[in-house]
């Protein structure tokens, strides 16, 4: 069941995970897309800034994304397309193994200025590990299709 | 030749790229990140919002990680290292194909108010296509060590 614009308020939120990383697909997203000497072996990332092998934030932000997709966001008419994104930060890293999960709170919402079928709401996700600790927070503005 | 904080100044650029983008690259990332109809297939997406097929956006975020990594960020000593991110917008969608480029430009620059031997960039990333279209604008702080 798909939901418009018009059936979401402030304050709803969504669950979804959890996901878990594991070391090989850290290391492959880190080959392919961020080749650092912190994401890509325990050895190399002794003398990095963290001191440990650690994910990169992309890839914290693409599992947060396959939530999103998969139930930590309201499963709107159209998809999740993100006008943008206003903040991200990275609290806690996430380390091979970690078990993660997303909620999302809906901050926002607005019509849109230029298409009267379209609204737009802003969604704060925050991404846990399975400790609890908070790996990410993003808020993105998402654009959702209202009922015509 | 790595860089420390104290090397960097406002208004240096940086270049990286080409990268292109296959079409089956596009679908295996939304597979295993963002299964969407816009990123699955041609036919998928042809109803959907884009009504072609498009890239994640949060492949667009990863291929430019990886063009910072290669050159279009400063060879900072520690690497490439997100306090966090500010914004990113993606005014054009990334379509099979395409090659990308990005530059980067030191927007601001401040001393860490917790770490002495640390400092702050604040990074605004563009990466466009092989038309010159800007695909995505990412600002992001980034931690450079001083020298000590």
């Amino acid at each position: 069941m798909s939901v418009f614009f018009d059936d979401l308020a402030i304050g709803q939120t969504f669950q979804g995970g959890p996901l878990t990383v594991t070391r090989d697909d850290l290391i492959a997203f880190a080959e392919r897309f961020d080749p650092q000497p912190q994401h890509l072996s325990e050895d190399l990332a002794r003398t990095s800034m963290f001191g440990e092998l650690v994910a990169s934030g992309w890839h914290t932000a693409a599992l947060t994304m396959r939530m999103l997709v998969d139930g930590a966001s309201p499963r709107v008419e159209g998809g999740v397309v993100g006008a943008g994104i206003e903040e991200i930060r990275w609290p806690t890293p996430v380390r091979p193994g970690d078990q993660l999960t997303a909620e999302s709170e809906i901050l926002d919402m607005r019509p849109s200025r230029s298409r009267a079928d379209r609204g737009l709401i802003k969604l704060k996700t925050t991404t846990k590990n399975q400790t609890g600790a908070v790996v990410q927070i993003i808020t993105a503005n998402i654009v959702v299709p209202r009922r015509v």
